[in-house]
């Protein structure tokens, strides 16, 4: 009966509309890493946005997506280790790689990244990554909070985490992470699953 | 007839969504302005938000903007002379008194400035407000164009637009304007009238 | 004998010039602080700068500041709480009014910062106040460090130090602080006491 | 006799000081370009250093620069495309093997660039290379006006400068790119040359 009614309706909405349970959205979730720091980054981030129901998470490293993924995506969260202030070589070589201008336009942009030292470049990356986004006219988000407002940043190489073994990254910096993939699948949704 | 299956129908949904036709979109254009420069834009901002069916435009200055207006709002485009390559003071404590941190969450955001020089913090003083708008939760759009990334911006005091008469602004700044309003309310209808 | 020499030396070399011994250098700490933590970190800075022979150091609260000041100062170092990513109204209004677009020219800057969560403004907020003094012409210097290399940046609501005692700053943030401040008086008197 | 006069003075001043006149300041101007509207850029920054006496300005792609000359400058200027908003991949390639972290340590650094757009890149792509050189622990400097107080940045591909003769830049950009050597050069010999 409800689902007969369900059909009715959107027979009156006229829409090619379906249903947000049937609806899926595409997240790719795109990193460089070294040491290992942004790897890790990158699979919170992509937990974070497969605990939305109805989400495709593909996680890869920068050199591995190919443009048919790019536009595919509905979404694309771009990690980075912070290189001077800035995201490293291959990630900008990733960004200038993308179909432009209008590849990539509307889709959702966020960020992530792993620096060394406390407010050494870990916002400027996330920003830089932001940015290069807007110039490729997607709608760009943060990590919905105010302490993780550009996205999701590590810091790995000064007290107290200095000390972590080796490749680990804090819980405080992984949960970050887990929020931001969350919020960027939620609202992709909200665009792409009406 | 068709209304009261509409009752039914949003019963159903369990959800208070309207049809397209009949959902309004509500885009606040809120600048500070004082040689006039920023008023004109934002007047052209305003304009091309209209253009967009069903959108309600509310055009104001920063001071004369209350909360109610805020927290109605579905999207905030806010505006600011250029001062030291950062926002206005006006536009700074109009900024701070927003509701946080989650009276603006979600809602879509977006920039656009009036400077003296070309290359002279236009660029920054947009993006310090799509920072404090990340900061706010919101989501955050440029003018959809490479050539206006970062939102809109239009330069007054330097060759060849210094000699224009006191108070003009070039016709290809106020495009931008334009543009950047348009988009705001497209994207904001689709994120809020699926 | 050598003050006669000295007289004679200084008006071959055509330049009013004084022995290193002789010359003082003037360093302007100015800070705005609500919760104390700003202060603090200026009280820092001061004894930073301090610690280099010759240097005299103001430390004094933005609003105090006058003109006359800004002008006697070769190095002025601004500190700010942070605020969306950015500097506080009563920092944006003391940059506002300092002399331009001369008044300030050649001088030292640097800048420092407290704000709440990790990378969550305090590199934008630093950053902000150099780009004001690169408007100003002045010569801007970070303190010395890459985990510093914006100025100085205390963290003080995100653990592990937001349990700290209201008001405190943790060591680290105050070691980058007295650090900043030697910097900026090392580099202004290379500058003014060759 | 004046010469006698002088050795006396130095042997008096008790320093390893020369006069201003034999004191060499060494300028290197690096930069990278596609279209050649930032070599062109480069050409002016040279010019400009060179007209204050006493400079040796090397002016060489990022790619022809080696170790050993950039330990030799006194002060390093950095020219850029404008790409995403952020430096082309050389120029990284170039700022990420500068010797770190006290290779390059209280050099002067200062930034140009060229770019599309009005207000699409030029300010955020002048600031990336001054946070890198900050990050070098350098002394930063812009172009002394607030006009261009970040460096010297052309636009060549939107109105009225779109209709330039392919490679050509605007005598308004050249002589911000020649101001900026001059300042650079002059600061660098304040900080030199005492």
């Amino acid at each position: 009966m409800r689902r007969v009614l369900l059909t009715v309706i959107l027979a009156l909405l006229g829409a090619p509309r379906v249903l947000p349970a049937q609806c899926d959205v595409r997240v790719l979730v795109a990193y460089y890493s070294q040491t290992g720091h942004t790897r890790i980054m990158a699979e919170s981030v992509a937990a974070g946005a497969r605990s939305v129901v109805g989400t495709q998470v593909t996680l890869a490293s920068v050199e591995a997506v190919d443009t048919a993924q790019l536009r595919a995506a509905h979404a694309v969260i771009v990690g980075s280790p912070v290189q001077l202030a800035n995201v490293a070589v291959p990630v900008m070589e990733f960004l200038n790689r993308w179909p432009f201008p209008d590849g990539m336009r509307d889709k959702v942009g966020a960020a992530f990244v792993s620096g060394g030292g406390i407010s050494s470049g870990e916002e400027e990356t996330q920003l830089a990554i932001l940015r290069a986004m807007l110039i490729h006219s997607m709608i760009v988000v943060g990590g919905g909070e105010w302490s993780q407002a550009f996205g999701a940043a590590a810091v790995t190489d000064e007290a107290p985490w200095a000390t972590l073994p080796r490749g680990q990254v804090a819980a405080q910096f992984l949960e970050k992470a887990v929020r931001l993939g969350r919020r960027v699948a939620t609202i992709t949704r909200q665009l792409r699953c009406p």
